[in-house]
């Protein structure tokens, strides 16, 4: 630590990020990412002529981007903001709106960084929490004193909230601002995207992250009133007014304008989603129902942490949370089929090694049923 | 203006970028881009695979990024930081180093940038005027009682301060942090790069939008000690911890190796800028000796500011400054030799007209010595 460092960051705790382990190869289902390749569209835009124009600032207004995102999600330019990840697009909300001592709410279980934020920024945080099946009840935000987060669907668990219930919280409180985070909205079945423009204290965060398979592009967007984004933009260009590159950008526009690829996409996830978790089940594991693109699950004849220790050694990258209410859990990025297959195969493994099962002459569902009990 | 922004930036004054008109095509010499393509390895580096990648997190350690510039630049890995764009690095700095109401001084003529971060982050700042003559002398910052940021060579001077006397001014000051914003350094003949490992208090600020060709790559870094950058590091991880993406991290990488491209790009706009400056000179014009890609110049027959005006109607972009220090000049950045000989003759034209001298049979040259009495 230097002399310099200024106090209040000290203690800080930084976000740890999924790792990215490279002694070997991994199937990786660690941090949410989609094992698909971006839009052939992407592909496309970045041409060598493209490559070219980075000797020219891109435009830091990102009006091209801005436009082909409002025309999407039916919003206008002026109720977009994007920025270099959904993070960064977080982190201007939280500069923009959150002075150092406010009081900000969130779920005891979400995204990590919410606490990290809240801490950089001096927030008096409070979180609230969820109930023993996980799910957020609204009516422990509906009389708040102070701002809202949380991500819907959740993370790590991939429950959801209904947007009509936050439509209720976001209406009797016209003065707190509250922030939803659609990372793995697409995922699931409504978006708060259409209230965000009907109401001028809430903001939709998304990502390219997820659904449209660019977690390396880091792009992020937000939806709100137009005072909001104006006033986002104006701390933007504060702070670094050309946040996104002119390549990052002409992805972006691609893939954000090829629907069809992304339903395609995203049917594919749901359908391996589905597959996983019944196959999960069927080996006697209990898996919270999912509206993301992973599961989070357990199996009672072995712990969460050692089971991801375990699939880390066959090359599978899991991710487990060792907080106390989450350490019983496992969260599965749902990949490819090919990806799930092999991780089935490798759990159905360890749980036989795991039971000391023996009967080489016997089947290996029949040795698996005899260990899970199923 | 939302009810949420936070008072502090009410009043704030966003940093205006140089203008990107669309109307018809420019030569474009207003915001010291090079009109140069980035080095062919880029263009080889943004290959398929790379692209496909996109669809994993990029590494947020930047590890081969980072060890491919110390390699270049003869430091290690935990001495580089690097951001998205040199605006980045700085608020990074000023983020990690600078609390509300803490003093920062700079030059009263310099980037309009750490105004604009002053203001953004509360700070007391304090404007050093420089010379007549617009040199900084060093001896003005000596027995300050704050931190300390420039631009080396400046910025719209091109004007530099000798490193001895920074290091003067860096070791006599050892609690003191001076911040070196080298985003022309290339088109000098000096860096603080080689002490900046030497002294804790010395942040070297780098960017890939000027010598390399790549402003709308938007790649900046900082070169300090491990204590520095370890610290920046946490504010990044708090912050945002992807702020590089995979494909701006290929491009980087292919960018900085190359080291040859670099050297030819940067003679190339020396021998430009030498050109240049004679032309103005040879026509009448007080042009400050620029080390930077842009020169800094007035002609006592035409107001700089009608110059740019009249300058753009011919479609080419010059950044004139309304400031009272500033408004006398013009700052043009040099181009291609191609786009310099079309500004000469713009120019020219233009003088001759302002100037209503006439003789149509007379050579253009004969023409224009008489009206600038050359």
């Amino acid at each position: 630590m230097s002399i310099f460092l200024v106090d209040e960051y000290k203690d800080m705790e930084p976000y740890v990020p999924g790792e990215q382990p490279k002694d070997k190869p991994y199937i990786k289902l660690n941090a949410n990412e989609t094992s698909m390749p971006p839009s052939p569209k992407v592909f496309e835009a970045i041409s060598k002529a493209e490559i070219w124009n980075m000797s020219y600032y891109a435009d830091p207004h990102c009006h091209e981007f801005r436009t082909a995102v409002a025309e999407v999600y039916g919003v206008t330019e002026d109720e977009v903001f994007v920025g270099n990840g959904a993070d960064e697009v977080l982190s201007f909300v939280l500069m923009s709106f959150f002075r150092r001592g406010m009081k900000i709410y969130f779920p005891d279980i979400t995204y990590g960084f919410y606490r990290t934020y809240a801490k950089t920024y001096g927030l008096d945080m409070e979180e609230i929490p969820v109930k023993d099946d996980f799910s957020i009840d609204i009516n422990d935000y509906m009389n708040l004193e102070g701002d809202i987060i949380f991500a819907n669907p959740n993370n790590p668990t991939g429950l959801t909230v209904p947007v009509a219930d936050i439509e209720k919280l976001v209406r009797k409180n016209p003065n707190r601002m509250v922030i939803v985070d659609e990372a793995y909205a697409d995922y699931s079945t409504e978006s708060c995207i259409g209230l965000a423009t009907k109401y001028p204290n809430l903001v939709v965060v998304r990502t390219f992250s997820k659904s449209r398979n660019m977690a390396g592009t880091h792009i992020g967007f937000a939806i709100a009133s137009k005072d909001i984004v104006s006033d986002m933009n104006k701390i933007k260009f504060s702070f670094n007014p050309f946040n996104l590159n002119s390549v990052t950008m002409a992805a972006g526009i691609a893939a954000v304008k090829d629907t069809d690829y992304l339903k395609e996409c995203v049917n594919t996830i749901i359908k391996n989603r589905k597959w996983f978790t019944r196959e999960l089940e069927n080996i006697g594991f209990d898996v919270i129902p999912s509206k993301a693109n992973f599961v989070f699950c357990y199996h009672k004849n072995v712990e969460s942490e050692e089971l991801c220790r375990k699939l880390k050694e066959e090359g599978i990258l899991t991710r487990h949370f060792a907080d106390e209410r989450l350490k019983k859990y496992l969260r599965i990025t749902i990949g490819t089929r090919q990806e799930m297959m092999a991780v089935v195969i490798a759990i159905k493994e360890i749980l036989l090694e795991k039971a000391g099962v023996d009967g080489e002459t016997e089947s290996f569902d029949l040795r698996l049923s005899k260990c899970v009990g199923a």
